[in-house]
């Protein structure tokens, strides 16, 4: 199960999850002299963080927005990414949100579970049920590949969708159960399943909730540094129980900005991952 | 307003829209004696398709699932597929569902409104709330682009998320509502909005439920033909006014196979849409 793996990788290394939402504004001063593309310039930019950081976490989310927002090339650039975080053995999530259902989801499955954009797990959205997380059941069973299912996230227009009052209680909390249920089969020797979710950082107390009335979720949590999460709230959820992996996009990949932007940036982030863990640490 | 194109589109046409989920098993034989790559062939399969029915059609839905599950040459088959929609002038309706926000919300719009993957409209899912649908609203204001919020879906499993009762109506009418609202500042001549929904055809009665709901909410409907959906329940929908285009795939692009799979298969296509044309018209 791919969940006894990320799980064992949050402890030994720490919890943290890299975000590699890269783009072109993020890249350091230098790469302005190298003759390459800038598909084959956001793979270099992705690869170095991985090599400065692949000991310090748990695993690399892959925000497939940004690639898709520079077309096929940034969809070659994806696709080296993901090969290359499982090259050095590490765990890859793909942050692609997908939903849907029958035929059109088995296709999502076969599309980011195999071939050029392969990854070990992916973010799911569940608004038309079961139907849009059960084509990746036999991907999860035989092959060892897991899901975070879109659960509370921390926009402040979330409240008008998730936390919708469905006789009063928040319609996430709904979701919330639904996940835990569709988790069930799945369930590593950890204790947790390789379906978990995804909940955001901004409201530790509905966090708080959530974790109790999901013993055996794993969360994906995005929310830590540029999104407002800190430390302390999260060292209250991971001491009850090592339940989740912490996103950080910004608040590392672009660490090196303005203050080193030569061919030995990446220690920047290198540098800037170690507070993370630091700070995290002091609270578990 | 992209609204009053497709609109005038599917009065002067036809209110079909014919759905892209190309896949190799429905190429027709005559394909396996071509020299060309999957990626090739499923451009030159979808660009025959074109070529025979734009007369015919309001527009085309290109659903990216199929061309993802292809990996790199996939999305250089999607790429050629909307650019040529694009090229013979015929609306492109991108089925991506794709749902984030802020910075990534930002992307997925530049990625899907511009560039590559350029379609005129996109079906998005609204389950992080406004956040997931503004980052395309300048698109939609400057750039003549839409949308298709996903509201109701036809599958078994939506009940367990779209039902769920929330203070005694269902979640999707409460979604509903944000839709209606969120179009409001983009109505176009024809009175509708250029932010639409996607609301399946499987439960009529909750459709013109819908229907009366939102007066000014264009919609795009799935379930026509192999998923159920009957030309007279469309008909009595469409007699009230002309709010929607009805989607059908495999009805449609798959009428050639084991019937006719020589180098004029497509005619068979043709008259298939034909077919469905007549179907609709007569309850019009």
């Amino acid at each position: 199960m791919i969940i006894d793996r990320l799980y064992q990788e949050a402890i030994e290394k720490s919890p943290i999850c890299v975000g590699l939402d890269s783009q072109e504004s993020y890249f350091p001063q230098y790469f302005s002299d190298e003759k390459m593309s800038i598909g084959e310039k956001l793979f270099l930019f992705n690869k170095n963080i991985i090599d400065h950081t692949l000991d310090l976490v748990a695993c690399y989310k892959v925000q497939v927005a940004y690639y898709e927002a520079l077309g096929l090339e940034g969809m070659e650039a994806y696709s080296k990414t993901l090969k290359y975080i499982k090259e050095v053995n590490k765990i890859s999530i793909a942050d692609i949100k997908r939903g849907d259902i029958s035929a059109t989801g088995q296709m999502y499955a076969k599309g980011h579970f195999t071939g050029d954009f392969e990854a070990d797990m992916l973010t799911i959205n569940a608004y038309m049920g079961e139907d849009a997380v059960s084509p990746y059941y036999p991907y999860i069973k035989e092959s060892g590949k897991g899901l975070f299912i879109l659960l509370k996230t921390s926009n402040s227009s979330a409240k008008e969708t998730q936390d919708m009052d469905c006789n009063g209680k928040p319609y996430y909390e709904h979701m919330a159960k639904l996940v835990e249920k569709w988790g069930d089969p799945f369930l590593g020797d950890c204790g947790f399943s390789s379906i978990g979710a995804v909940v955001g950082l901004t409201y530790p107390k509905e966090f708080e909730v959530i974790q109790e009335l999901l013993p055996k979720t794993f969360y994906l949590v995005p929310g830590y540094g540029a999104q407002g999460g800190k430390g302390e709230d999260i060292g209250r959820i991971l001491k009850k129980s090592r339940c989740a992996v912490i996103n950080s996009s910004r608040g590392l990949i672009t660490a090196h900005k303005g203050i080193n932007e030569g061919e030995n940036c990446w220690d920047e982030i290198r540098r800037a991952t170690l507070r993370m863990k630091e700070d995290l640490e002091a609270w578990l």
